[in-house]
């Protein structure tokens, strides 16, 4: 990665910083056959339909490698957040396929999200997620699943009342990831299981006169705004569309075909999703961290 | 309502419509209380958090009130996308705490909907759920579920490939409404339980070279932009914060107490969130359809 | 004027303020003639082929009544500058037709401009206006002028250095004045009349440490950003457009004709755009003080 | 010039295009006394004011280097105003200093515009201006100017009424470029020397109900929006200022001091500015040709 502009000896200038990335592991030559074909519950067919030409090499904006560039961004974001604001965000891998793991968000570390290659802290279900990673690799098959995330340390204020809720834009920033099919924040879809007398937070002042809530099934967000609460939210990602195996498909002379996948083939994308999620988050809550500057100078 | 700007002789301007409406209901004894303790799971705490003022009278812009001029301005946009687009929007609920309905999107009518007070197409169903509210009312507690929307008519090519996904502006959309806690487009969280062979839409063509998938687990979106089929997606409510019993919570002085509901009590929004759905998806779509417009004039 | 929303005894709550001000003074009779003519250099015509419907009666948004609603907002924007950030602004009359005051920007004084109906804080020169703008009328005709702003009291860094600075901030606040023809800051047209050597604004610092330019050919503002030095600026409104002299047009059929001006007629709007610079200018101002406090909090 | 994305075989992807220009002949010891002394009518000490950090070599952002990304952009533009919408765009050096030419803004072409190295395309004057630059230049002072410029082929109809007026967003285009300090559209600071009766472009139909206007006072545009005529605007750009002559200024440390230019010096820039207000104008006018479309896509 080089940085061409807004750093100086170390330090940002205040000018827009550009991190670029150069593709150095294009391989078009596995592209080939997506040229003329598109590829099943991929973005080949829909990108035609708007704008009449593809970048069919690498899938081009469609390809997973433009979350680099968030990821990127996303670090600077972190550094903001931790070093001026206190904030520290950490996701992790909930679930693949049918493997769920019971994780407890407020204790949940980096280290242990990076202490395995599927980044599920939970060691024993990792363990049982990696085995089923290898064993759908091995069927040329795919999985999806759910990434968790918690954002500990912003004080009560941040975000916005009604169209610029903090949980709107960090449902936005989710499903504009590749492969996000869902958002939920707090007690999200499950919640609504519960009755209002089982669900609700009561609020609660310590002897310092310190504001908590009994639970957190707002997941730190009421009204669009912090409570002071832990943010906790999840995304799920759907299987991999690219899949090593014969597939129903037309081509770009709308004739029904079969195509069937090669090349690099990730089976389950969900890990590498973690921090992307992570950096999206950041972005999100830097720009309403400066918003409530902006608001509220003292 | 009346309409201040904008319209002429039935005729839209080009102006910014002026739609307003009078809160002529408003009751400030019944939140007399409420201006001194924060409701649990409401935005009073937030909202003072926030602006150290808050209108408590009503509830201010944290009342479901405000999602009015959403509907006004959302008959607006629909309007724009029958006639001209040739689009049609139609929600429903889906879920009432426990109570699913098993519901085919593409079948519903919007007489479906309407024809009970509950909004469910499944009229066996709607009863139960009307009776279980019935019941939670009596509890003076409350309850929430799942609405269910779709989109039909949409062109191939509507939409966004990298931040303004489609997808992600409707998930903004959504989580932007007073106790939305979730949203998915197509097989959503549910589609992580499945393969990449069994979740894939295969495309199709007829033989007057119409484009199809075999399925709609994409939704209708697949990398941010319309592929034609119908858009699908879910938003989840949390059961309303008011209830009628007695809850732990603060007061403003950060003093431990206990708080009451009373006043009108709606113990399921739900039924009341589906024209607000439809609103914001025809505010989002007719955004896109402009920007299309925008950028391809042919 | 009402309040319709942002205000609760008297304070403001964080939500948007509506300011309603009902045209109560509209006479559609006088503007028949216009609803098939379109008056030279008005915006009848541009409308029309814009939207192919216009709002005759009154001129719609491009009569100066639209101007309200900018002065309105810009009494919030003043008080938030002059209160939170110790920001002072004043604009007068310079010119009418060919009569030109010769004014000292940073000792005017906004009661010397409200001394007189012109608005030009040189009562001599006023009179002489005032005379000349009696004269046109009895003709029938109009004149046009230039109005002179001046803004004490920024701090040095206000602003932002490429796409919006804010001369060109400022520059895009006047221009969407009606009338206006033209803007400049600092030396403006007349700077290019001075050599680099006899332009340029040296620094100096006092003992203090005070640093201060010997001239303010720079109008207060250096590469898009605030030196600390008063802002100044001028803005140019063209003649009014509506005279009552037979002129020659066409009308919406496309035949010529002719047209005379009749109603209420203004042969001078400058002294009435006076309070619309100085709101203009605080919208801008208040955007930037905002930006700034995001920015740099300490 | 490297294009890294949004171009594929010669044609656009509909994906951002990255244009990138590496500074080859940067020469940072020429910076080095201004590292710590700030030079007059520049942006050294804004720029420290906000930022607390500058880029000193080269001048950052400061330096009109930072237009070349403005001039590639609006090549981009000029291609689609030309070839899909009919714009033509040419700008041209109408003052150096206290030298003028009188130029009919509806013949000037850009061959003229280009066949003398000062961009004047009044060949006498031209030469008068060329040698006045060198004659400053020897002094090691700088003069300014303005650039005139026409845009011939807009329909009526494109633009804005209120605020986002074309001549709005024109001028703000302008009041962004480095140096410029002032902006006029039509008849502009002159038109203030008419009376109304004078300045009035009377609207005429031709046999063939082609709609034009007897004068063009307007500069093409009224009440914001486009009226067919071509767009007629002028931008002036005060005198350089770097110069080689001996400055009072201050250092970083608020001391007294002088300060002598020194390295590259370009006596007048007015030249210079004709391609990036022609760039300027474009990336404007694309943007309103695009939002039209939105607006009226028949």
């Amino acid at each position: 990665m080089e940085i061409l502009s807004g750093v100086l000896d170390g330090m940002t200038l205040g000018t827009p910083i550009l991190l670029l990335v150069h593709n150095k592991d294009a391989r078009p030559a596995d592209y080939k056959e997506i040229s003329e074909k598109y590829r099943p519950s991929h973005a080949d067919y829909t990108y035609d339909a708007k704008y009449g030409i593809r970048a069919w090499q690498g899938g081009g904006r469609a390809s997973a490698r433009e979350t680099i560039g968030r990821v990127a961004a996303g670090a600077i974001a972190r550094k903001l957040l931790r070093e001026r604001f206190g904030v520290e965000i950490v996701a992790w891998v909930e679930k693949v396929h049918h493997i769920v793991a019971n994780i407890d968000p407020l204790s949940v570390t980096r280290d242990q999200v990076e202490d395995n290659i599927v980044r599920c802290p939970d060691p024993v279900v990792a363990e049982h997620m990696i085995q089923h990673i290898d064993a759908i690799r091995k069927q040329g098959d795919s999985v999806g699943g759910v990434v968790g995330c918690a954002v500990k340390g912003c004080p009560a204020g941040w975000g916005d009342p009604v169209f610029d809720k903090l949980e709107a834009d960090l449902a936005k920033a989710m499903l504009s990831l590749p492969a996000c099919k869902g958002f939920e924040v707090g007690s999200g879809f499950g919640g609504t299981d519960l009755k209002g007398s089982e669900h609700n937070d009561f609020f609660r002042a310590d002897l310092d006169k310190n504001v908590y809530t009994e639970t957190n099934r707002s997941g730190g967000i009421q009204g669009g705004i912090t409570n002071g609460q832990p943010i906790l939210f999840r995304a799920a990602f759907k299987p991999t569309a690219t899949i090593l195996m014969e597939q129903r498909t037309i081509n770009r002379n709308r004739e029904n075909t079969t195509l069937k996948g090669r090349g690099r083939h990730d089976p389950c994308v969900v890990p590498r999703a973690v921090p992307i999620v992570e950096a999206m988050a950041a972005l999100v809550l830097v720009d309403h961290a400066l918003r409530q500057q902006a608001y509220n100078k003292t």
